[in-house]
């Protein structure tokens, strides 16, 4: 008898399995800072059908997968565990169509989300999916982790965006549907089942996206509100005016302003010290629609001050602000970082609650909270001075605990992976989680695809 | 022993339970026109604690079960088998909650669409869902079978308004996320696989939608195409001109066009004739943007001809093509309607394959197409003088074939229900009916909730 790593190897070709020293390190670990760990091998697959031989071969010897794309996760969902075979789907990249007149792009899952990006964009549509890591990234880890980022108010979650999909299930069958078509109620829609599943269900390896018109004509401005209810009544203002325009309403709380002037040397974007900024971008086809609204709003005294962009420079200026977190780690030693939400209209209570924790607990720490307000989501980092794991336990519990108070969710984007698993049940119901496992068992009863992560 | 229907009387009360005689008509068939059939019972819930009972009363007893919604669906799904006991959630109604700064409506499952549109209009917004039966049809109906309309183009089907739901499962227990926020990936989405599975796998209880703006400064118009790729460029380039604001987007051939006229009375609405009129809806602020683009467009040409509405009689008088089918049965004995989608870029050719088809084999029989172009969906109609029932059953059996063949759904909209059951491998694989038959053995066991139907 060979062993599964033989197994697979005689399968798929010697090319096409590493072992040892000849697994990059970047297959040890995805970007959720847990220990790196070396999997028991990598299965590089070119195919669907090498997928689905690779995991009929796995699900047969009873040997446990994890699913590698981007490796950008923040949550450990494609972090290996010991023992465990990789399948990455690195090798299978690449964009096989873009149909202008059903609007749809269908790509191979590995495909990075920039590739995508601009096939859409060579066509003259536009991907609507968007976020920081997109060069790295990956389509199917996209789908996979139900992906948002900053157009969310505008174009949905990654959920969305998807008409069709093609998906290896736990026993190597492969199930496709590449639907381009918006209206399709043929039975069950099967492919909400594995979007936003991590990779617990199947796995995912080609794609259909819905493409959207390119907004034309957008303008940027960031503006000054007294709180959170301003916050929203402003985003109330912007849609009515503005209706399916609207595409980045983005807060950015007091604390982490005076980080990117106080820390990071930005300019201060206003004279006085407001409780949050917003910034705005929208497709109005003339700035001046954004400027005269804007003035409407100030006049109103809806937001107490605006700055409308009124060259590329500018809308760079703005979004600098936006963008201080990547910088992060040049002026904090270490930070515990949170993805949560919290309904709307609780927005401004929340943050209140973490603040006084926050300040209540560890005085000597900073913390910063920005996201984006449309879509109910808030970052929420904590900067303790020499921080070790149990402080960071401590705070984890604390802020998961004060989301839960306000029916909020433990993960807004990122995922639940394996880092979130301890705090599923705080945004989850039993009956809830009980009705998650029953989905696990029905399509993968030996537990073989990413074991330990979501569940 | 008591049998099912005192063991419900008995937990539920009498009034809540009917049999025999006092039994209305309506709850005898919905509205697919199979023969009427009475049920053994009708449970008529007051809550969801309610639902729970019947439904864990009818598991225990292997009682199978029928829901009802407002009965206005045309697959089957809700028409009652003989033996099977009716949950009708017609008492289970009221809007709950619109929580303004959420953007979100909490209703009953049994509430009427046309009541929770106006719930959210008099809060200044806007449900995303909307059809012609919407004084009937309930939430939870729609929800149930993912309903589409007119203006999907914009804010897709049923399960892109969803953003909660309470479930009964098959056995009584209760599954609540009555989630209010955008982004929320904590676990599975588990809401989606109630979302268009027509009660076969759950009773959905409440709903909590999101709700948009209301779109400002909408302008209609009628444009005359050559072809339906002429109607796909006109698509594009409205897209690209008004983005998010495009509303409606509805194609109507000249069959129809030709009934509208010379059978139903309609004025022409251009002096020539033309293969397919478009209905266009958009929010372009004022109407006279809309009429530039028309303008530009002609003269590029785009488009053959065009018309403005300049005031709601006009608007009217444009719509009254669109709804010339609601008055089919008073020049029409008979007739066989389809609603089926294929990919976009395939619909002028689908068009030609269908009136081919038909010429060719009933060249007596009238014959209609028309539907939602941006959604790729298409209603066709075939209006054979004296067809009975083995006629129908060609008559399907040719358009679906047709429709299979060009890669498209035999169901865009209306659901599979009873009456598409046979057809649906024509748009499925037998590995995604596997997978579907999956999910029911989890969900439903015993196969008790709505049996029969979609699988």
């Amino acid at each position: 008898m060979m062993d599964i790593v033989e197994r697979l190897a005689a399968e798929l070709g010697e090319g096409r399995v590493l072992t040892g020293g000849a697994i990059p390190e970047r297959h040890h670990a995805d970007t959720a800072g847990l220990p790196p760990t070396a999997p028991r091998a990598v299965v590089l697959p070119r195919s669907t059908e090498e997928v689905s031989a690779a995991l009929r071969l796995c699900h047969a010897a009873g040997q446990p997968v994890v699913t590698q794309g981007g490796l950008t996760g923040l949550a450990g969902g494609a972090h290996p565990r010991e023992g465990e075979v990789v399948i990455s789907l690195e090798r299978m990249r690449g964009v096989e169509e873009v149909d202008t007149d059903c609007a749809t792009l269908t790509a191979l899952a590995g495909t990075p989300l920039q590739v995508v990006q601009e096939a859409a964009e060579a066509a003259g549509l536009l991907c609507g999916i968007d976020l920081g890591a997109r060069g790295s990234c990956t389509i199917g880890g996209n789908i996979a982790t139900n992906a948002g980022g900053n157009q969310v108010l505008r174009y949905g979650m990654a959920r969305r965006n998807v008409l069709g999909l093609e998906v290896v299930l736990a026993d190597g069958t492969v199930v496709r549907s590449l639907n381009k078509m918006l209206k399709n109620n043929a039975g069950y829609d099967w492919t909400q089942l594995f979007i936003g599943s991590e990779g617990t269900l199947g796995i995912v390896t080609r794609v259909v996206l819905g493409l959207h018109p390119r907004p034309e004509g957008v303008a940027t401005a960031l503006c000054a509100l007294g709180s959170a209810a301003e916050a929203l009544a402003l985003l109330a203002a912007l849609e009515r005016r503005f209706g399916g325009g609207l595409l980045v309403f983005e807060g950015m709380w007091r604390e982490f302003i005076a980080v990117a002037t106080e820390r990071l040397g930005q300019a201060r974007p206003f004279e006085a010290t407001h409780e949050v900024l917003v910034l705005v971008e929208a497709a109005v086809g003339d700035a001046a629609r954004l400027e005269d609204a804007l003035g409407d709003f100030v006049e109103a005294g809806l937001i107490r001050d605006a700055v409308v962009a009124r060259s590329g420079r500018d809308r760079a200026r703005l979004w600098a602000y936006r963008e201080t977190p990547y910088e992060y780690r040049t002026v904090f030693d270490r930070y515990v970082g949170f993805d949560v939400s919290v309904p709307r209209a609780r927005i401004g209570e929340a943050v209140t609650a973490l603040r006084a924790a926050a300040t209540a607990r560890w005085p000597d720490a900073a913390q910063v909270i920005f996201g984006h307000i449309a879509d109910s989501n808030l970052h929420v980092m904590v900067m303790p001075p020499g921080a070790d794991a149990a402080m960071k336990d401590m705070i984890e519990r604390v802020v998961y605990g004060i989301v839960a108070g306000f029916g909020g969710s433990v993960s807004a984007e990122h995922g639940i992976g394996r880092t979130k698993r301890p705090y599923l049940a705080l945004s989850r119901s039993p009956e809830e989680l009980a009705l998650m496992g029953m989905m696990k068992r029905a399509l993968d009863p030996s537990g073989l695809l990413n074991p330990g992560r979501v569940l």
